[in-house]
């Protein structure tokens, strides 16, 4: 089932989730697609379709119980588990990524931090030693890590992505301003906030 | 011309930027569709198709000329100038967000910070003095500011992003775990590394 779901209906999916532990800390039990709908400024039409590609989370007319809903989202997305990160970069972005707690919180954790320059290694960056960036392919490989992020300067990150693929990593979150280029086996998400602010901007005046 | 463009077209663009951006790092002054593509995974076929929409960028065969398509494409979305910001929310986030060297780099030029928090009130942050959120308003007006960031905690998001629409704002980056909810001609990008960590672990085996 899962191969056939196209990737621009799981994008949405993080979206719903997001949206359903929203309503749960607002105390809710019971939600709409047309409530939904409206909260995200999606079509309670996409929603209900979106949904009916995993089957039997709810029926129109009755509406979605929150908690189910929620967890059959968590287990399609797999987020239902605890994953182990690596980050690959000590710097200011790199510390502010470390130091943030919704990473935790939604079930990533930051388990390794590599950097390349001496006199950040062997420092520590929260509750983890910055490992030198030579010891990654050993440590990633044993610790099975799968994901990775990636906060380096541009013209390092193609080849900080390398040996990540190359330690068996799976996934990318890219928060260097480059696009990376990776085997298909592998999954890459940019954070780059400028590009969303020059996407608005087209639609500013003056 | 510019109300006939797909969004979805119009967030290609900043994409297309900054790989033109790199390549003029680099060293070089011409490129094609295909290598765009390649670079960024994304069929020659569809750039071609987007560039088409502005007329005139170059012709199949040719090649682009990475110095004038870089001006066309700053031209229309509007990043050919430098923009002022307002930033709300002054905790570790915002902090790690006025710090970011990526913005004034590019054109974005954070001058304002507002908090609500009377321990922060007054301390510097970089070179600007944090202002009371009570504040916002009048400055924000007075300085014309058509742009802002939300890093404040998810359940004063929605409060805040009224605050700034009140004022005037038109383009609103929210780093808040949540979707808001504002008039049709407020434009809103979300950062959210959590949302693109969760499409990705749905391909992880395991």
């Amino acid at each position: 089932m899962p191969t056939e779901i196209p990737d621009i209906v799981i994008s949405r999916l993080p979206v719903y989730l997001r949206a359903l532990e929203r309503l749960t800390q607002e105390g809710q039990e019971v939600t709409s697609s047309h409530e939904l709908g409206r909260r995200l400024g999606i079509s309670s039409a996409q929603i209900r379709k979106d949904l009916s590609h995993f089957g039997g989370f709810g029926k129109q007319g009755t509406g979605y119980k929150i908690a189910f809903l929620k967890d059959q989202l968590r287990q399609v997305l797999k987020v239902e588990r605890e994953w182990h990160v690596a980050l690959v970069g000590a710097g200011d972005l790199g510390s502010a990524i470390a130091r943030y707690r919704g990473f935790s919180d939604r079930g990533f954790h930051i388990t390794c931090v590599f950097d390349s320059s001496p006199e950040k290694i062997g420092r520590k960056l929260g509750t983890f030693q910055i490992q030198p960036i030579t010891e990654l392919d050993a440590f990633v490989k044993s610790q099975n890590i799968k994901i990775a992020m990636i906060a380096v300067p541009a013209e390092h990150a193609q080849q900080v992505a390398e040996i990540l693929i190359k330690a068996g990593v799976k996934a990318i979150l890219n928060y260097a301003p480059i696009n990376l280029t990776v085997p298909d086996s592998v999954h890459v998400q940019y954070i780059d906030p400028v590009l969303h602010l020059q996407r608005m901007t087209y639609y500013l005046s003056d």
